[in-house]
Formats: structure tokens, sequence, C-alpha cells
């Protein structure tokens, strides 16, 4: 797997100056477009990586994927009340259908689905932002996971997009706390910044029935599990979920950061990064590293 | 297996009249309600079937996976030039994306990108009808699969809503042939009369990487065979595959004659039918029927 | 008059080369485009005219009014259960409002509207298009205006579009006959061939009462001649209504031949023709020398 | 005059009870339902009144008239580039149309162009809601029209579609200053409260080619005055803008709370009010009151 995954990173290394990296806010744009990591983790404990695979980045759409998590874990199936789990076939942050369904979100993925979940978690916890911070580091089981206070700032200076969406779900009555506030809270857990290996270690439950073996604890039961990765495997890829089910069929979830989490269920979890997106706002090199790998062990869900 | 089936058809026979029998032609409307069957087909060879697994029925949208095989058959990657693989987030026969698409449907089973398929076989054979009963009769290892013509007329009657999807297609250049011509060759594949033993039958290549066994012939390549169950996982049940990948955690395809099939890659293909469907269009102790199923056999690809 | 005419098309004239001659099929693409005339029709009889207003040309859409007022003189406010009056708000030829809105057209003269109204004349006639022929020569007090073939038939061979709404009303219940042969009609309509100076004799009476005084017949009663003039104001120039009543303060109806008419209730009606349209499909010279018009003579229904 | 209004106001109080009043926020809610007013304002300073004709209410998006026209005082063309003047074929506070059009709203009138205009004046004002409010005394000649602040208050807390707006804009760059600052302003501007006969003197400058006799002050140019006239014609009824042309045939503007002002052009403004209101959100006796008028007048712009 070692050796694999350095081959992988050399074929999938011209690829870089291809893409473009996020630069909405300059906290984002400011990261250097050359790095490169990989890292999986396996469900018996082995941890092999490659490239700048320690590199801490900033995770954000990844952390979907955690606030889920942390809603079904209090509030179980009830969320399907507030958001659905069919993909959008929209891009990632359109009003349009918002509106037509009534601000019922299409998916946790999305992002207004992703602020219904942050209003359900913002409800439930005194302190959300810390809730979630000691969730990762568990999950990751590293300590030292934290929010990247310069961007969670800045995105906030960029809200408008998404607090557009908010209100306009509140306009429908699917919103309950203050926009403003679940707005930061969201930027916060965008903001969060973790390595390759901080991921895949954290999503490392996903491919094992619910059970993180470094922390020995249920994250969720083993049905849940299997939900969360068909979230993913439908809605996890912005407009290009189709795609990557297509080309690498594997459950995964992405950020403009230029993280890609995938879940090979029953074997490992595995987490790679480059920081310039394609069109559709996913790594470049990312998706192909992934696409390889599937290709080399001979695996897809499907 | 065999036990397994006939419980979990005593399971979900009560839900039976909570559902609607498709009725916008009075061939559908026509087919009692109270029937119900299921069909496994494993990988070595082995069927097992409970109720009326073996009654014909108009497979309807099920043929749409037919027709996008024998068009990969042909033109490969080709056929992604005129149509995607990502989920629509759209009822299935919606104008609405369509017309912001530019004329480019979302994916193959969409009515508009299946129209986009059969117009893509319709240049390709000399006669496309006899060329997919040939096809299909090959598949399912049945030589007396047939195409119901009463059913194919009547849905041509009631063509409406497909013919404004194939031109407004045509208006943006990606509709080749006679518009009618090619309605006629869609309604004949959705007429097509067959069992779930057929089903069953005919799809055991994706569950097997695109061979059929008892054929014995290779209809995909491994890697062509994962993607078209990628796409069937993503969007094969209309606006409903997000649920049905949360629910039942396997690739599949419906119809609105009721039918079914879902594929266990490595091991099995399963169809499963009775004729009321949900709101969704979906056959409703169908899917309750493959719920159960994959729940008990404790695997969904996820 | 006389002078001020002259005057208006010497002012305009140095916008041909500006706009661009309609070219969706050849028989339109061939017009010259240096071509410019303006002829007012006073409701005291007098005609004034300039430039090449004895010129016939492809009247187009403005057909639609003649299909309306046909309609409105056989069935009344009844056609309403089938089509509104308000603006659209959106390119003429959209299919996602029509979608939207159940397969009522929002007006008589976008083009889905203007089908419904064909519609409706083709269950009325059995000669639909030598009534509207006859009806329009006997407007016109000209026996010579006739359907140029050659244009009507190059429109139904890119009628993709208009059949893809016309079968989408059906779909709906809001389209009665064959498709084909009121699409058939719908492109004669469009097809006649009228100068300006037929035009502005034409419209006479909407801007008399509903009275056409040189064939001393009432057309349409006065409220019904207002109501018509109200849809020409708020929905006359496709999606740019709004800023012809800004600009020129009028009620008038647009073709892609290049022709404008417009009303002066009370006085008088006009029509302007020069081919060459602006990026809204309507006639680039055309609307500057109706603008320059309602300036000059200081009137605008505001 | 003042018998017919007499006259017309007996004809429609028997709608009353027909209508809904707006319940939005409780300050509308409480308005009774069954009080009617008319004034009518003549070019040569007569008042004739009947009903309720001097009971102040929420004028609410008549507002929309005073703000488009102090901004275009100040700002004239300019305001071109940031907001349209077409009809906008969609309910009133839709997003759908202001996102595909990338965040510039089809008219002044429609809630989204509203508060782009208010963004404007906010920058042009260093007290925008005194500025709003002495210019609307003035207009009104009535020194003590003054805002409501219980209604500007709970209309503040009712935002939320409103904010989604703006900030849907704002993420398109066509929002300049603080959304909440400039919610607060265009809900001030919405809650003043004005009778019938301060709403038909404020709007007789746009009878009159834009000069305001009892002020002795031309507030808008002749061509300008037009000009929003025009606007109020394609636009100033929400989705029925059509209809409103098609019977009663004058520019006018409505609001929520019950009042609609009309105006004939060299001839008077009037202004009446009924609070319940139709599906459409205008007042539901007021319409037809204003449609008895221009029958009985024999007049209507068309």
């Amino acid at each position: 797997m070692q050796a694999l995954l350095n081959e992988i990173l050399d074929q999938v290394r011209p690829l870089i100056g291809q893409g473009k990296v996020a630069d909405y806010i300059p906290a984002l744009a400011d990261v250097p477009a050359n790095q490169l990591g990989i890292a999986v983790y396996s469900n018996d404990g082995e941890l092999y990586c490659a490239g700048d695979a320690h590199t801490p980045f900033s995770v954000q759409s990844i952390s979907k994927v955690f606030s889920l998590v942390q809603a079904i874990e209090h509030s179980g199936e009830d969320i399907w009340q507030r958001l659905g789990h069919e993909p959008s076939g929209q891009p990632f942050n359109s009003l349009v259908q918002l509106e037509f369904e009534r601000g019922k979100p299409r998916n946790p993925f999305i992002n207004a689905g992703a602020l219904v979940i942050c209003d359900i978690n913002q409800s439930r916890f005194a302190a959300p932002v810390l809730s979630m911070r000691d969730f990762v580091r568990r999950l990751a089981g590293n300590p030292e996971v934290a929010v990247d206070q310069r961007v969670a700032e800045s995105e906030y200076q960029h809200r408008a997009r998404n607090a557009a969406a908010a209100y306009l779900m509140q306009s429908f009555g699917n919103f309950h706390n203050d926009v403003e506030a679940v707005l930061r809270s969201y930027f916060s857990y965008c903001a969060l910044r973790m390595s390759c290996v901080d991921l895949a270690r954290a999503f490392c439950f996903l491919a094992n029935d619910g059970f993180c073996k470094h922390s020995s604890q249920s994250i969720l039961s083993a049905r849940q599990s299997k939900q969360v990765n068909a979230i993913m495997a439908t809605s996890g890829l912005y407009d290009e979920a189709g795609n990557f089910a297509y080309r690498v069929g594997l459950p995964g979830k992405s950020g403009v950061g230029g993280g890609i989490v995938a879940v090979v269920p029953g074997r490992f979890s595995v987490c790679v990064w480059s920081p310039e997106l394609n069109a559709a706002g996913n790594s470049l090199a990312g998706i192909k590293a992934l696409e390889l790998l599937s290709e080399r062990i001979g695996w897809s869900v499907f």
C-alpha cells in the first residue's frame, strides 16, 4: 500500500497547475498550490501516508460530515423532517431549488442543508463550536485540531450567499436560531484545520460499521454508518457526485480547501489533499488520485 | 435464501392497497394490484423465487438500462458527449433542467436522457426494436420475451410530454433522428414484457463484472459494469434515488410497471415486482422488500 | 407629419449596421439589411409614409395580434380560461414558466400563448389559414396580402422548440388539435407578407375604439380594443415590453421580420420596419424611430 | 365626480368579506376590514372624496414609488445600471429570477428592486428615513404624515425573505450598504401612514407632467414622469399588472395595506383603499372601484 500511494502521487503530480486554488477569501487563496498528500487508515489500524500527509489544511465542506454525524447522534431520524437525503442536481449554493421546495434543503451536503444541520446542533449545544472541536479531536485522536480564526472571520465577511439561504429557510419556518449566530458556528466548523492523517483517522468509523478503533468508541450504529456513506455516495461532491461514483465508485466528501475523504466500507478510509480545484470545486489531483487508487486495488463499492 | 424470500413477501404483502397502480394508460391501469413476486439469481447460477415471480409484466423504465448497455457496447465513452451521469434532483420528466442545461440531459435514466440514448441506438441499428428484443432475449435466456404492442401503442398516444422533451433537445441540436420514429422505438422498449425471473437473469452480468454466465458472454467490461451500477445507484429511482441508497444501499432501477431490479455486486441480482406505486412512482412493496433483503443479508454496498 | 417621418428616418438610418438580421431560417437571413420604412395611418383616414413603406416583409409575430383578435371575435372572454394576460418576464420561447404554470401560457404574445390561440382558432375554422388570410386582407384593405410558402415551410422545418411547447401544453391538457397541423397554421400566419402601409391600415381599428374606417366595420368593441392595446402595452415586445413602455410609451407589437406596429389611441396607428434586430429580437432602428416619434409629437399614453 | 365616487363605493361595498386582510404581521391583521375610501385629486386642484378617505393606513408597497422618485431625482438614468424596468412575471417576492439574473432585479416595484433603490438612497442621504418622511410630507402637503414605528418594527421582525433577497444581491455585488440598516429604512418607508387624500395629492405630479401644483414644485421632468407611469403600468401590481392594465388601463401602484393609487395622465390622480386583498395581494374592492371609475369616465390610457 505504501508503494502504491507513492506511485499514485507521482502519477497525479503533473496535474498541479491545471486547476485553480479557491480564491474567494484571501486566507484560502494564499495556500501554496503545489502541495499534495495522501493518507490511508485501515480498519486494522494501519496508517499509510505519502507526500504532505501531515500538513494541516482547511477542511471546509468536509466538516459537513462531522456536523451531520453530531446531529444523527443526538436527534437520529428526526432530522429528516427538516431536510432530505436526495441529490440536488444543482450547483451547491443554488437558492432556486430551495425556494421551489419551500425551504427544505435536498441534503445535508449542499450549503443550505449543512446550515439546517448547524441550526439543529446550535439548539442542542451550549457551546456548539467547542463541542464540535472536541468531537473532531476525539475522532482524529489529535488534541491539537483547532479552528483557524482568520479563515472563519474572513468567511463570515463573505457570508452573503449563505446568509441569503439561511434567511430564505427562516422565511419558510425552517430555521430556528439567530441567523448570524449559526453562520458564525458554520464558518468555524469549515475553518477547522486538519491534515490528511487527521481526516483519514477521523473518518475510519465509516469504514468500520460505525466503530472508531483508536478511541474504542461506537460513533454510529452499523446501519447509521451505511446511511451516512449512502448520502456521501449520492451527494458528497457537489454537482459532481455522479461523476465521482462513475469514476471512483466510493462514498466521499470534498471541500474547497482541496481535501477529499473517501471510504472503502469494511477496509479503510482515505484522505487526499491538493489545493487546486476543478470547475466543479473539487480537488483536481485529488479526484484523479482516488480514481487510480480505486482502479489499482480493483475495488469500488459497485 | 428461499425461506428468506418467502418471509419477505409475507412481510410486505400487507402494504398492498396503500399504493396506486400507474393509470396514465389503460393497459397499465388494468393490471391486478395484488400481484407480488421476487426472484434472486446468484453469480453461481442459482435461481430462487417466490410469489408471482414467473408472471410477465411491463418493464417500463427498467428498459432504460438495456438501452444504456446497448449504447455503451457500441459507442463507449462517446455517449457522454450528449448526456451526463449526474443525478437530476428533479422529477423524472421535468423540462426545466433540460432547458437550463441547453438540451443535455443529466443522466440516462430520466426520460430525456433515455430518449437521447434511444436516438443514439436509432442511428446505429437498422431495426432498433428487433435488435433490442433479441438483445434482451439473450440476456434473459428466454426466447419468448416480446413487446406488448397494445401498451406501446397506448404509450405513443400519450407521448405529449416525451415528445416535448425530444423536440426541446432537437431545438438544441441534441437529437438527430425523426422524433416520432424514436418515440415509437422508445415506447416499444418500455413495453417489453418480462417476469421477475427474466429480469433477475437479464441483470446478472452487472453483479458479475459484466459477464453473463448462462450465455457465457461478456456483455460489458468489469469497469463498465461498475460504471452502470454507479449510475443506477445515483439516478436509478427517479427522484427517490437518495432515499433508495439510504434505505436499501444497492444499485437499482425501477419502472412504473411496478418492477425494481437491484444488484449486489459480486453476489447476485434480484428483481421484485408489485404494481402499486408510491408517490415517487416506485413500487411501494418492492422498495420495502429490497430494504428487508438488504437488512437480512446484512449487506449494502456502503 | 410627412416631414416628421422623413426626418425620423434620416435620424435612425445611421443605426443600420449595428443590429443583426434574423438568421435562424435562410428565407429571413436573405432580406437586405438596409431597408427602412414607416407608415402612419390616422383615424381620419390620412396616410403618411416614408422610405420603404410599400415593400412587403414577413410579419412574423405581428400576426399574433391578428390571431388574438380573431379568437376574441369568436370566443370572447372564454379564451382566458386557457391563457393569461400577464407579462412573462422570460425570453419569448422559454418552457420553464410554461412547465411551472402547468401548461397555461402567460399571454397571447409569447409563442406558447400564440400557439394556444391558434389551437382555439383551429377548432373554429374549417380552413384556418384561408380565414386568416381573408381577415387580414380585409383589415389591410389589400386583396394581395399572401402567405410566403417558402418561409412557412422553412419555419416548419425549424419547428422543434415550438413543437416542444405545444406538446408540453398537450401534456397538461391545454392543446386540443393535432400539434403538427396547428404548427402548420401558425407558421403560415407568421409568413404573411405585408408592407408598413398594409400593417398601419390593418391596425387602425385599435386606435379607433375597434372601428375600421376604410372597411366601415366594427372589428372589436371599444372595450375589447382597449384590452388588446393593454396586452400589447404589457407584453408586446418579448422581454423588452417594459423598456418599450419606458422609452416609447405606446402599445406595440414587434416581429423578427423587423416590423413594429404601434397604436396612439384616438389618433393613429403606425408601422415601422427595419430588418436588423437588437439583442431582444426587436427592430433596432424601429424602436428608435418610434421613440423619436413619441417624443416629437409629445405623446405617450402615459 | 363626487356623485360618481359615492356610487362606485356603493357598488363595491358588497365585495367586503370576500378578500383577506394581510395577516403576516399583527399590526396589519388588526385593521378593521370594513373600511373603504376613495379620493380623486384633479390637475386643476379639485379634491373629491368618499367613504373613509381621510383615515390614514399603512402605505406599504406604495412607498416604492416615492423611493423610486427620490432615486431618479438624485441619480437619474444611472439607477438602471443596477436594476431593470421590465415586468417580472413572478410573484413579487421570488428569489428564483433574482438568482438567474445574477442579482439584478427586474424592476423597482418587486421587493428586490425596491431594496436596491433603498440601497441607492441609503448611500445618498445622511438620514434616509427623515429625508423620505419630509419628501412625502411635501408631496402630500400634510406635515403630519409619519412612520408607524410599531409596524416598522414588526415588519423588521419578519424580515427573513427580504433579508434573503438583499444578501443574495450582495453576493452578486449589487448591494452596497449594511443589509440590516437598509432593511430598517425600507420597513420605515413601508410603515408610512397616509390617507387616500394624502396619497391622491402626493401622486398628482405624475398626472401633471411632473409638476406638483399645491407645492408649486417640479418633482420630475415631463419625460421622467411618463417613465414612472410606464413602469407602474407594466409592473405596479405585483403579478397582476397585466390584469390591471386589461381591466383598468391606468398606471397604478398597490400595497398590502389595501391602498391602490392610479394616475390618469393629464387629468387626475386617484387613491382607493379597502384592506381586504385578493389572491395576488391587491385590494379586492380597490381594483373593482378603479375598474368602474375607468369605465364610467370612459377613459383608460389605451
